[in-house]
């Protein structure tokens, strides 16, 4: 009998499917030209693989998708912490920014990320950040799916002078991004108190032109919502809804303020929400009411937000935090469960971006985007159930291989499309100037 | 000029001494007779070190204290979750407990808990459970500091018949070891809802005749403060006030529901407090007043508690969500900053366990429990501020290096003193039966 030849055969690990709550024992998965081909158990011996992992030992699941963050802003991590956010913004964020942001930093900053999140299981990106061509450029070095955008508001940036040089540096992005398959463009207008309605509708007139995602953070903080009101006479969802960007493509980070008229309209129009407990908790903005949403039908994906209020990004312990927190706000330890963070971290993130046909769980067909987790150590012993055990257990240095796209960017431990040292040095470097800017 | 012996030399490091903020760089600490012996910067010449570990890039600081375990509950890592408190109780950990708690589980447990807890930067733990001659056993065996006492409830345990056999097997321990350098014997009542006045008050007089500490769960769920109030008239912080318990030797774990007025009466006789955010989080009691305790001069250390309730015993991990959940819960991001919670997991930590004149800080006289983090990983990079990253990005397997008594632990991430490989494979034989036993 002839045997099929695979490009990267994963074999003997316990997967994680993500598929009505399939898990396969002593399981494999073949992979060619960058999807999933053959998901089984035991035999695999019809298959000629051109490189094989034994997986005894560990798990394999869907690669993690970090919903929102801004991943040059590793170079703020720890620069300023436990401060009045006022304070922190004013004299610490807003100012290392002006004086130090450029496409250097942002290049080095985004790959030390990328090299960061790959460690930790993370293999898509949700960014929203100022020179995302660099970005782009890191992400796609180091080998990681992610959806780029260019921060928009009234005000200029480091990057762009004017909203129509912004909209122009977008638009730029979609077309150099268009056909990519790692790269996914988006418009980012920054949030309702800081972007014009005249901007935001232009955000929304650029994706639908592209049809590309369109992102903003909405009701994260309550001034924000006070500032809304006090401006438009509604609070930010109702006043999204009456400039008309209310859709199935709008991504909503944070959502920590909203009422439940608002989430019926989330609903209503098919809203996508991003979840960040940790920045949340740590910028004493509030909790969402994640519980309210799923149980609405929302769609909710789980991000890390920065690194200036997190401080790192890695997603397991977002999980962790986000099953732990709904349940001592509600004082229910039935609040949150672990399987349903796992979603929010794996499929429910691909629904957020709209990439569930190619992403978010191990599917014939899919893009092979998955990552290994050691169970072989004493803080994972012993284990009665996946999930359980991947919410409250594990944590990103558990994760020992990430594959992209089918491209292997993480084997035993070692990158192999960052070289770590390099950027460390030079992230080090750079860091000189951001310390002495601010202090 | 003779240079002077010694057993050990940490050089080329970052010290974090945590007397009055004090950090060294390139700093080196000799080691000899398990003390500290000399802290400096640069020049150590003059030492002549039978073994030197060279720090570069490394942060050495006091091992963490975990003031709140139930070690050997490893074995219900996992187990059940996600549920209501009685259902989880009931239904999962009493029956798995009365099933198949034994010497064998209490010491493989808490062995390879030790090697998690070594792993994970923890160096001495505060132990509450059934037979606890095991775990002094297996503390000793891993070279751990702990304390150790054995639960006391009106009612039988798998170990102890009645009243009188716990509290000669408590009196047993004390004398067992009454002068061990690492073994820290305690009386231990479970809590004021499940021991009678008796049993608490004969607690207190056995702590008494041997100077130990007297350790109890109070005030941890609101069901608890009903039930003492409905039996005895009074909330528990005053109910143990009536029975003439209150004084500095009693370590009170949790304090969720406590009140303005019970604060001020444990800040009254010094009382202690340990906060175990991660598993009040999970099993929805509440948040502990803490920053209140705090202000009124309280002192606070930090645990984990049992991984039946967190799932793991990562001191790290509990440091950032203690800094985070206060922030949140007030909506006031100065609640709680970086440097106050190591100093709970670390020299407060040593003064819950009246240890403060050999631990929680590094200064010459002291024990030397040392850890060793690597800060040379993309996730510590850059860094602006040694707390902030020690609560908000570091976790536990960043530990690279644990010294105990002066006794190395763990070198460059290999134990020492615990076969690991064996430990886990004799855990999962044993937990095939509790998996077994409750479903």
């Amino acid at each position: 009998m002839k045997k099929v030849e695979v490009d990267l055969l994963l074999y003997n690990g316990t997967v994680l499917t993500l598929v009505s709550d399939q898990i396969i024992e002593n399981g494999f998965i073949a992979i060619t030209g960058g999807r999933i081909v053959a998901i089984g158990q035991r035999y695999h011996d019809q298959l000629q693989p051109k490189e094989a992992w034994d997986l005894s030992s560990s798990l394999v699941m869907p690669g993690l998708i970090n919903a929102h963050t801004h991943a040059a802003m590793v170079f703020f991590r720890g620069l300023a912490d436990d401060l009045p956010l006022m304070e922190w913004l004013e004299k610490y964020i807003f100012p290392a920014e002006r004086k130090n942001v450029n496409e250097e930093l942002v290049y080095l900053g985004t790959l030390l990320a990328c090299a960061e999140m790959i460690r930790s299981g993370t293999t898509t990106f949700c960014d929203m950040y100022i020179f995302e061509k660099e970005v782009a450029q890191a992400a796609k070095k180091a080998g990681m799916r992610a959806v780029v955008g260019e921060v928009l508001y009234d005000f200029p940036s480091p990057n762009v002078k004017s909203i129509d040089e912004g909209l122009q540096y977008t638009a730029d992005l979609a077309e150099m991004w268009k056909n990519d398959p790692l790269i996914i463009p988006a418009v980012e207008p920054h949030a309702t108190y800081t972007c014009s309605p005249g901007l935001i509708k232009r955000c929304k007139e650029l994706s639908d032109v592209y049809s590309i995602p369109l992102i903003i953070h909405l009701s994260e903080t309550e001034s924000e919502v006070k500032l809304v009101k006090e401006k438009h006479g509604l609070t930010p969802v109702f006043y999204l809804d009456h400039l008309g960007v209310l859709s199935e493509r709008l991504i909503a980070d944070h959502c920590v303020k909203v009422t439940e008229d608002e989430m019926e309209l989330l609903k209503r129009y098919g809203v996508k929400v991003v979840h960040c407990p940790e920045s949340n908790m740590k910028l004493a903005s509030g909790v969402a009411p994640v519980p309210e949403l799923l149980a609405k039908g929302v769609v909710v994906g789980l991000g890390t937000d920065g690194c200036a209020s997190n401080n790192n990004l890695d997603m397991f312990q977002e999980m962790d935090t986000a099953a732990k927190l709904h349940k001592v706000y509600r004082e229910d330890p039935t609040a949150m469960n672990a399987i349903s963070v796992v979603k929010m971290a794996t499929i429910n993130g691909a629904k957020v971006l709209g990439l569930e046909n190619d992403l978010g769980s191990i599917e014939v067909g899919k893009k092979a985007d998955l990552i290994i987790i050691d169970l072989n150590k004493p803080h994972l012993t012993p284990l009665y159930n996946h999930y359980s055990q991947l919410v409250y257990a594990v944590n990103g240095s558990d994760v020992t291989g990430s594959i992209i796209d089918g491209r292997v960017v993480m084997r035993d431990g070692k990158l192999t499309t960052i070289d770590e040292k390099i950027v460390m040095k030079e992230v080090r470097r750079i860091a000189r100037n951001v310390s002495k800017s601010v202090l």
